[in-house]
C-alpha cells in the first residue's frame, strides 16, 4: 500500500498522463531551491532534534489548526499557545490523536497531500492515518525524530536542498546564520531582508524599531537620508550572509514616488508618531519605491506580497496573537497601485521585482499583462491559499498565454513546516508537469520544449530569478 | 432513445468516468433534502392538479423567459402577466409551441438539462423537443397533469423528498403550513423566515409592515427592543411549524454592530421614514448582526444571499414587476462587509451562518478563507446563475482546497419550479460525483473517501447544516 | 514534420478528440468573416508587395515586442520606430535572427501558435524556427513575399476572406476604400466608424478634430445638435462604403443619459476646452448613449471595448508613442456603468450593442447575465490578451450557461497582422470545436446540435450579428 501514488496529480487521460509522468521522472530528484520560506535558522545552527510529532507537524501549522477551528474545535486543544499563558494542551500524543480523528476534514486540501507525502517518504508510514492507528503512527514518528538521522542538518541533506532562504527582520543580527557559517557545515542557508517592522508605521513598536535600526546601523534614523542609509547598511549586512532578496508584506499594492523634499517632510511627520492614516499609507507606498531603487543599487531581488488583511478577528488576535489563520485575502489593484513605482524603475532591466497575489482575478487581468511587458517585473508562484494543485493550475492557465513561462520564477515553498518542504516541491513539480503534459498532448508544445521547461520550472527559474 | 444519457456530465476520460458513475450509482436514489426553495406551500395544502404545461413549466420560469426576451421576444407572448392587466398570451399550447421553436437557444444551459430530465423522467418523453413535435408533447404532458398521480403530494412522494423548505415573509401567518400540518399528510414541508420586507427600509410598504409586525407579534414595534422582540416572536412562530432557518436577501454584505443606544436612535430615525440612504444601509447592516445573534439564541440557521442588483431595468419593473429576470449580480466584498458581524459572533461555534454569492471571484479569495477559519460560517452551494455544471465545478475547484468539503452545506435547489426539483438535484449529484471522480483518478482522494463524500454532498451535509 | 498538428488544441481524451475533430473538419474551410480588425485598407487599394519578413511579421506586432521587452531587450533592436527619429534597427534579417534566438520565450502563448501556423501554411516551412535556421527561414519567406501570389489581394483571396472590416477614424475620408471600390476588384473590404478622437475630450487634438468634423460634414459642430448631426453625417458616409458597425474604445463602461438641455450645456463646456475631469468623463459617458440611439436610427451595430489603461508607461509613450504593448487591463463595472444606456435603449430589440471585456471576472458575474436578458446586448468574443486558447475556453465556460451561444457573435481577429488572420480564425475554430466536443462527450449536447453550433460559431453568428 502507498499513500502517494506514482501518478498523483497527473491528468487521468492516459496520453497526457504518460507525458506528464515522463517529464516528472526527469525533475523529481532535482535539488530543491527554496528561495522564500520561514524555517528557523536556529534549527540549522543548533542542529538539535525536533520535539514530539505534534509539536513538529501540527501545532505550528496554521493550515491545520484553522481548519480544525472552523469546525468548532478550540485552538487550545491543539496546543496553540495563548498570549496570557492560559494553559493549553501540551500532551503531543493527545493532540495527535485529536488530529487523526479529524483528518477526514482535510480531504481535497493540500495539507492532506503534504502530510501523506511526509508520513510515507519521511517516516515510512504507508497506511492512511486514522483514529485507530494514531498512537502507533505517533510512536513510529517519535522514535525516528529522536535519531541523528532526523536532526535538521541531516534532513536538509536528505531533502537535497541546494539552498534555502529564511526570512528575517531588519533588526535581526543574524546570529544563527553566523553560527551556521562558522560551523563549517556546508548547507547553504541564506537570510532575506524583511523590513516591514521598520517601514510600516502601524507595526507594533515601530518608533522604537527606528531607534534600534539607527543603533545597529550607525545611521541617524532621525533623518530621511539617514533612515535610507540605515536600510542600505542592513541590506549590505544581510548580503554579507548570502542574502539575495528582500521581502515586503503589505496590505495593498499602493506605491508612491515623492520628491525628496516631500519625502523628508513625510518622514519627519511619521517619525513623530503623529502621522494620520493617509500619511502612514503614503509612507509605506513611498518606501516600496525606495526599496525598489535600492534593489537596483545593490542587486537584491525585491519580493512584494500584498493583499492580506492580517489578524481579521480581534478576539483571536487578542488571545493568541499573530499568524493564527486569520489573515484573509482581499482585492488588490496592481495596475493603479504599482504605477508610481513602475514609472520610477519599471522599464529598467536591472530592477527585479517579484509580485505575489492572493487575488487570482489579477492573474490574467493585471499581473500577466504587467509582467509580460515591464522588464522589472516577474510573477511569483501561486501563493499561500493558492499553493495547491488547483491554485497552481489556475496560475499557469491564467498567466502563461500573456506572460509566458519565463516571466515566472519557479516555486516557493513559503513554509515554516520544515518536514513538508519536499512534499510541497513535489506537488509543485507534479502540477507543472501535468500542465506541460496537457500542452504537449494538445500539440501546443513539443516534447523537447516541455522537458526544458520542466527543468526550468522545477529548478532553473528559481535559481536565476533569485540569483542563487 | 433517451434525453438523459446514463453518463451525463461525467468526465469523458474512461477511468474518471467509471469512478464518477460508480459514486453516482450509490447516491442517485437518495432522498431529496431541499433546505432552501420557493415552492408554494399552498400546492401541498390544497393538493390541486397543476394547470396546463405552459403555466407549469414555462410562464413562471425566469431562466426561460429572460433568454427568450434577450433574443427579441416579448414577455407577453410567453404569458408573463402585466401589472396593469394589459392582455398577454393565455393559450398554453401557443406558448408551448413558441418555446419549442426556440428551444435551441438553451443549448449549453442548465435549463436544457433540467427540462430534458423532466420531460423524460416525469412525462416519459424520450425524443428531443422540436417545433414539429411540440403539440404532441403538449398533449402528453397535459394528459398526465390531469391525473391524480401528478397532484403535488403524489409528486412530492414520487420525487422522494424527505423534507422541503419554503421561503415565507415575516408577516406570513403560514396558513398553508397549518393546513398541511392538520391534514394528516406525512410530507414534511417547513417554512423559512425571510424578514426582508420588515428589515429593509427601502422595501415597498416597510413602515406599514412594521405596524403589522407589531400587531401579529403583540410587541411594540415603535421601539427598538419591541421591534427585536417581534422578530423573536415570529421566529419562534416559524419554528413551531418546523422552520430551522432564516433567509436574508441583501444588496451588499455590509454588516454593523452598533451599541444599543446608537441602534435605538437609528431605529427611531428609520421608524419615522426619514432616514437617509446611509442610515437605511446602516440599519440593514445592523439587522444582519441582530439576526445572527438571535440565531445563537434560538438555533435557527442563518442564510445570507448578497450581491444581486434587483430589477435592473425600470421599464420592465414598471410593466411586469419583480422577479422578471432582471436581477443582475454585482461585486461583493465579504472580508470588509462581514467584519462587524464576525467580530460579534464569528468565533462562536453555536452560530451557523451560510453564505451565498453571485460573485465567483470571492470563492477562493474571500469565502473559502473565511469559512475555512470562522466556526460560524459555512458556504452555501453555487447559486442561481451558478447553479449549473460549470458553476458547480468552479465552486468545488475554488473552495475545496481552502475550506474543505465539510465547511459546505450540500445542494439547494432554490426553485419555484416544483417539477424540476429532481432534475436539479440530479445535476448537482452528477457534477459532484464527476468532481470526486477526478480527484480519485488523480489519486488525490481514495475511493472509500469519495464514497463517503458523495453521500455527504448529496444528502448528509444539507441535513446536518440545516438541522433537518 | 509539421508545425501544426492535425489535432492541435483538441482535448487529449480520444472520445472528445474524435468529436472535436469531426466538428472541425466541417468548419475549417469555411470562408472567413472578419468583422472587426485593423488591417490597412491601403494594402488592398494599392496591392503592393509587403516588405521584408521582419517588417511584416515582427516589427508591427505588439504581442511580440512586448514579450521581448519584458525580458530586457530594447525595442529599438526590433525595429520599433522612435518618435524623435532616433535610429533603430532597420536590417530585417538581424531583427529576424534576434527574434528566432528568443522564440522559446513564446512557448505557451498564442503568438507561438499563430506564427507556426503562418510559417507552415503560408510559407511552407515545416521545421521549428531556431537560431540556426533563422537565415534560411528568412530567405524562404522573403522570396515568396516578392511574388505576385503574396500581394494583398491574392492573399485575401487565398485566405478565403468573405468580408473584412477595417477600423477608421471619424475624420477619415476613406480614400483607400474608395480606391478599392473603384478598382473593380471583388474583395469585400468595409470600414467601421471609430469616433474616439472626436468624442473623447482627452484625445490629442480633440478641439481641432471637432472643427474638422464640422468642415467635412457640413454641420455646425459648435452646437450640440450640429455635433450630433455631424456624427450622423459621417456614419451615413461610412455606410455608403459598406460599413455595418461602429467601434468605441473607452477607459470605463460608464454611460449617461442627460436631458437635452443638460447635454447642450455640457457640450458647450467641453467645446471651450475647459471642462474638468468629471465633465469630460460625463461627456464620454453621454456620447455612448447618443451613439447607441443613432445605432437604432441607422442600423449600425455598436461595439464597446472598455477597460484598457492605455500607455501605462509614460517613458515608453514619450519615446515610442501609442500601441507599444503598454495598454494594461483594469477592472470594469458593467452593471452600474451601462445602466443609463440600458435604461435608454436596452430593451429595444432594434438596438445591437456588442460588449467586449479585458476583465474576465465580468463574464459570469455581469456580462452573461446582462446579455442573457437585454435584447440590445450581445457578447463580443474573448479579446486581446484573452484571444488565446485558455482565454476562449474560459469565455465559453463562463458565459454559455447564462447567455447561451446565441447571445455571442462569433470570432473577431482584431488584428493588424494580415498574414496571421487565417491562423487566428483557425485557433478560434479549433477551440470552439474542442469546447463543443466536450459538451457532446459529456452528453450535454447532441452531435447534430454541435454541428449546427460549430457552423454558427465559425461563420453564421458573426455574419448575422454584424449584418454582413
Amino acid at each position: 500500500m502507498s499513500l502517494v501514488a506514482p501518478d498523483l496529480l497527473f491528468p487521468a487521460d492516459p496520453a497526457s498522463r504518460a507525458i506528464a509522468a515522463d517529464l516528472y521522472a526527469a525533475v523529481k530528484d532535482l535539488p530543491i531551491i527554496s528561495p522564500h520560506g520561514h524555517t528557523d535558522p536556529r534549527w540549522y545552527a543548533e542542529n538539535e532534534n525536533f520535539p514530539d510529532p505534534a509539536q513538529l507537524l501540527i501545532v505550528p501549522d496554521h493550515y491545520i489548526f484553522r481548519m480544525l477551528f472552523s469546525q468548532g474545535f478550540r485552538l487550545e486543544d491543539f496546543g496553540v499557545p495563548t498570549l496570557d499563558g492560559a494553559p493549553v494542551e501540551t500532551d503531543g500524543r493527545r493532540i495527535w490523536r485529536r488530529f487523526a480523528e479529524n483528518y477526514y476534514l482535510f480531504r481535497g486540501t493540500p495539507t492532506r497531500l503534504w502530510l501523506d507525502y511526509t508520513l510515507e517518504n519521511l517516516f515510512g508510514i504507508t497506511t492512511p492515518l486514522t483514529a485507530e492507528n494514531a498512537d502507533a503512527c505517533y510512536d513510529v514518528i517519535a522514535a525516528q525524530l529522536a535519531t541523528d538521522a532526523f536532526r535538521p542538518r541531516a534532513l536538509f541533506e536528505r531533502f537535497n536542498i541546494e539552498v534555502i532562504s529564511t526570512t528575517d527582520g531588519a533588526l535581526d543580527l543574524l546570529p544563527w546564520h553566523a553560527k551556521i557559517r562558522d560551523s563549517g557545515w556546508q548547507g547553504r542557508v541564506v537570510p532575506a531582508y524583511r523590513p516591514d517592522s521598520v517601514i510600516d508605521p502601524d507595526f507594533e513598536g515601530f518608533l522604537d524599531g527606528l531607534d534600534t535600526l539607527g543603533d545597529i546601523s550607525g545611521c541617524d534614523t532621525g533623518r530621511w537620508q539617514g533612515y535610507l542609509d540605515a536600510h542600505r547598511n542592513r541590506r549590505a549586512y544581510f548580503q554579507s550572509f548570502g542574502a539575495t532578496a528582500t521581502d515586503h508584506g503589505v496590505f495593498s499594492a499602493q506605491t508612491a514616488n515623492l520628491g525628496t523634499g516631500e519625502a523628508e517632510v513625510l518622514f519627519g511627520k511619521v517619525r513623530t508618531g503623529k502621522a494620520d492614516e493617509n500619511e502612514r499609507a503614503l509612507f509605506r507606498a513611498q518606501m516600496l519605491t525606495e526599496m525598489a531603487r535600492m534593489s537596483i543599487e545593490d542587486g537584491l531581488v525585491m519580493q512584494i506580497h500584498p493583499g492580506s488583511w492580517r489578524n481579521h478577528s480581534p478576539a483571536i488576535f487578542g488571545k493568541f496573537g499573530r499568524d493564527k489563520g486569520f489573515d484573509i485575502p482581499t482585492r488588490t489593484d496592481y495596475v493603479r497601485g504599482l504605477k508610481p513605482l513602475l514609472d520610477a524603475v519599471g522599464t529598467d532591466p536591472r530592477a527585479s521585482i517579484i509580485l505575489f497575489t492572493l487575488d487570482e482575478t489579477s492573474y490574467a487581468r493585471e499581473l500577466a499583462p504587467l509582467a509580460g511587458v515591464y522588464p522589472a517585473l516577474k510573477l511569483g508562484p501561486a501563493w499561500w491559499f493558492h499553493d495547491s494543485p488547483e491554485g497552481m493550475r489556475r496560475f499557469r492557465e491564467m498567466t502563461t498565454e500573456t506572460a509566458g513561462f519565463y516571466n515566472t520564477v519557479g516555486f516557493n515553498d513559503d513554509t515554516r513546516a520544515f518536514p513538508s518542504i519536499p512534499a510541497r516541491h513535489d506537488v509543485a513539480r507534479r502540477v507543472d508537469c501535468a500542465f506541460l503534459g496537457r500542452l504537449v498532448a494538445e500539440h501546443r508544445l513539443r516534447e523537447d520544449e516541455a522537458h526544458e521547461l520542466a527543468l526550468d520550472l522545477a529548478y532553473g527559474l528559481a535559481k536565476r530569478a533569485y540569483k542563487l
